[in-house]
């Protein structure tokens, strides 16, 4: 029982269901198309092909062996017929064809399929602003852009460059250019934040100030209204509603819009977002055609509703699916959790689930910790402080989310892998307490700093631990609101010398070991702000204070280490 | 409603017990007392102290801001009152006082308790040989033994040394001797493999390979007769059922003992094993009395059996929950599941669950699958090969166990760690293949190696792959059995030339993308035996094979680069 299917789009999906299903059934055929001429790429390789980490763009096309993977390679090795350059234009549904044609001369193709896969992927969003066609201007859709970006920087005819919009690729993209290139290279967002719904606003303001250190400028809460040319029709600027910045290469890294234009014109379920609509067998509306990648909605598995993610991550997985399910099996791919992770200079920033924002907006009850923690046994010489931060709901202790920043990325990728790794299984923070990390001092700590984020979200769901942010510390320090608190560095006095000295006279020292003797000069009548190096002691004095009556005591979550992060120390 | 705690050990589970209860009972009081000095130390760092990683040994014994944690520090910061050298004698269960005296003057002490820690950790099992007593040979029971080694090649007074047992200790200990100090040192044990119980045959095959390329001589199979000594009484050989060693230094790491003769003589529930026995809220079975750390047995939590596991990262997690449980809370700790990892020079093994092996003690039909791929994109430019191995259940798709091999630590324990942070949610390998690992190209594959592993089993399982370990290849390629399967290496030309010319006639190419049009150079009457680089080219080529009527046909998992590890290429 033969069939042949046809899959639109060779990038990502398209050549891993086309793969997996051949594998299953070599007896039947399947032929790929693609508008493109270059295929089956590693587009999320692209800012590091911008950079010269990678030298070939052909690289992002090979396999781990060398292997180009072009028409020749699916035909030979995969058994797959991929026609190039080809533009599907109709789905016949009830003929059970897709009509297409050659774009070099336009030679119309008619391919009947027993069964279709949608794999048409995304397009960087335009902005619809004026000057947004000036040469120049790119949007970065696919490897011809990222070769001609690349070409630009490499032959020295880019000194200043704007990027919009502070997302993984705009940050990755403003990373390559000023690392390796030396373009003064500017970041204009829309947003108050960088990684605006990725991350909550401490974690992002961590990065921000890494990005700023490494010569990345930023204008946050900014939003561009023109690109302008010079008499050449080449890009020379970017005015916003508050800058006006020079640039001889723009990039909008604006998000993406699903292509899903095809099947909505064929009568397929497209969400009001843009997604086109699959079950959990990846299933359009028509149970003969499939889609993902790109072009389709996800459903979340931490809130059940459905969301847009553009991942080649995920696109690769649910490409296996779908080919099994092409040949009759019942593989499902039940949705996703938003796991990700991006490389900032030496720093990193990785994260999976609801951040506090979107939770609350969600409607969880929902409030997070922070804790910074070394990476690796506090006594094992080389060692980085790593940040985390945990979103939970109050009632249920259900986990929502788990976030990074640090320097050692393979050390932070892996916690956030493992918290994310039970995410769908509802975990609760006791569950964190307790997970069994891999133990040996090179690697983690006793108490590894997961177990410490759950312990800490313990104590403050418990009363017992009371945190505030470093950013509220920060407001407090500068005196936003009025409030006259107390300031108490609970450190050793050699520890706390400097601070004492340069901090000036609001600045209070008492070593957490001595609070318990010299609790008289602690004022009674306003609240105390405990501060440590990481929040440890500080809350260890903090239930010192509790104890000897004082209500209104709380600990710096993350101490001075997060406060030096965020550059919010006194 | 204040109540005194009493406390036997305080070195890992202890002080964390204490601190935990004084932070939720600061009204209350703890005595916690220990037969030695040092307390309070990070025990699992001793390798890193005596390799001189560590410089001095108060790191191991010090706060991670550089307090030592001696009796002042518990007094003053955690209100723990610590009486060191003194030994627990007798509980008096029924009059609720620990009978104890002190060491240097044996004055009797009498300590009244409402409840009771029992933290008596472990003891290096002794081997009952003759010499064992002699100078010279170690039992690494403290961190007083570990200065004591460190002296003596510090001092250049070790020029060979013997470990006993290829435990985590053992090789951590013999690292350390060959990388710091260059002492000539042997492991003997008594197991055909390094890491027995701990690992598979295969992985621990490519470890050994990898500490003896480092100079580390290894006794496998072979079992301890007796240390030798000279005049002075120090020891000078180690002699074994097979072998006569030199050394002037022997470290007996041959398992560790529970300290569980104080609970047992007091008639508390000990198992066969030697454990104390307690419930999920860490009691034993006087409700008064709560035990954790390397003294009680735990539950496994794959298998639900009882099972020992003495481990640091485990003691101090018990600890805050036998803390929360004394003030009067409900925590709990359900087992464990053998979660580890273990640094041996460049090399890192890390692993979760259960082996093939114990899953097969255990009753499981279990099986296992191995994949070499790189630790991120195969096109980005730093990049490590990773082998990983799964074991799971044949008809329920359980997974039971991960274990790996590779260079890139942190990399690895990631993949690890996110794999058992699934394992007690008892997933099914098809969870593996969609688990949402955070993607970028600089720390993982769009298609990550624990999803690549997950459709390796999958595969399997449905028959569509069959595969041959690399130590299986190595006996059939050494001809074993007299098997005479043909040898078919599926890659690219230029990539098979040079083994071709190596390895003789039996070895033969055609690349993958070939093999349809050169079948009939493939024997139809013999096994087939295919090999690429990393398996998945061979796999690939096993199906066009199959479906050209070849039935016996095999996929070398892992491929070269398997066996290369394994030092078993051809």
């Amino acid at each position: 029982m033969s069939q042949h299917v046809v899959v639109i789009g060779a990038v990502a999906l398209g050549p891993k269901a086309a793969a997996r299903f051949k594998r299953m059934e070599p007896g039947s055929s399947v032929t790929m198309i693609d508008r493109e001429e270059l295929i089956s790429y590693g587009g999320c390789g692209i800012p590091y092909f911008v950079s010269g980490d990678i030298s070939d763009s052909r690289a992002l096309r090979s396999t781990s062996f060398h292997m180009v993977r072009d028409e020749a390679f699916f035909r030979d090795t995969k058994g797959v017929d991929v026609l190039t350059g080809v533009e599907a234009l109709e789905i016949d549904r009830s003929a059970r064809v897709v009509h297409a044609r050659r774009l070099n001369d336009q030679t119309p193709l008619r391919l009947p399929y027993d069964k279709l896969v949608l794999a048409m992927g995304s397009t960087p969003r335009r902005l619809g602003l004026p000057g947004e066609t000036l040469g120049g201007v790119r949007h970065v859709a696919n490897l011809h852009d990222a070769e001609r970006i690349r070409d630009a920087v490499a032959k020295g005819r880019v000194k200043k460059a704007v990027v919009v919009g502070a997302g993984f690729i705009g940050l990755e993209m403003a990373e390559a250019l000023t690392d390796m290139w030396g373009v003064e290279t500017s970041v204009v967002e829309i947003a108050p934040q960088i990684l605006p719904r990725v991350v909550g606003p401490v974690l992002a303001r961590m990065a921000l100030r890494h990005l700023r250190s490494k010569g990345v400028r930023f204008h946050l809460g900014e939003s561009v209204r023109e690109f302008t040319g010079n008499e050449a029709g080449r890009v020379c600027g970017v005015r916003t509603d508050a800058s006006r910045l020079e640039a001889d290469l723009v990039i909008v890294a604006a998000g993406v819009i699903p292509n899903a234009g095809l099947a909505r014109a064929s009568g397929l379920d497209v969400s009001a977002r843009g997604g086109i609509v699959v079950n959990a067998r990846l299933q359009t509306s028509d149970a003969r055609i499939y889609a993902g990648g790109d072009c389709v909605e996800l459903r979340h598995l931490i809130t059940g509703d459905p969301f847009y993610l553009p991942m080649g991550s995920l696109a690769n997985r649910q490409g296996r699916v779908i080919g099994t399910n092409l040949a009759g099996g019942a593989a499902q791919f039940e949705g996703a959790q938003g796991s990700f992770v991006v490389k900032l200079f030496d720093k990193t920033v990785a994260g999976s689930g609801l951040t506090l924002e979107t939770a609350r907006t969600c409607g969880f009850d929902a409030l997070s910790v922070l804790i910074v923690q070394p990476d690796r046994a506090h006594f094992y010489p080389t060692r980085e402080a790593m940040t985390l931060e945990l979103v939970f709901e109050r009632g249920t202790r259900r986990i929502l989310g788990i976030f990074g920043f640090g320097s050692a990325g393979d050390a932070l990728v892996g916690r956030v892998d493992a918290v994310a790794a039970m995410l769908r299984y509802r975990p609760v923070i006791d569950d964190l307490s307790n997970l069994e990390m891999a133990y040996s001092p090179p690697f983690a700590s006793a108490m590894d700093i997961v177990n410490s984020l759950g312990n800490l979200a313990d104590n403050v769901l418990a009363g017992r631990n009371a945190v505030l942010g470093p950013d509220e510390f920060e407001r407090l320090w500068n005196n936003g609101n009025g409030e006259r608190p107390y300031f108490l560095d609970c450190r050793e006095e050699a520890d706390a010398r400097q601070l004492v000295a340069c901090a000036g006279e609001r600045w209070h020292n008492i070593p957490q070991g001595r609070i318990r003797e010299r609790l008289d000069e602690i004022p009674r009548d306003r609240p105390v702000v405990v501060v440590c190096n990481t929040g440890a002691r500080s809350y260890e004095a903090l239930v010192t204070l509790k104890e000897s009556g004082l209500e209104d005591v709380a600990s710096v979550q993350g101490g001075l280490a997060a406060l030096g992060s965020l550059g919010a120390a006194p």
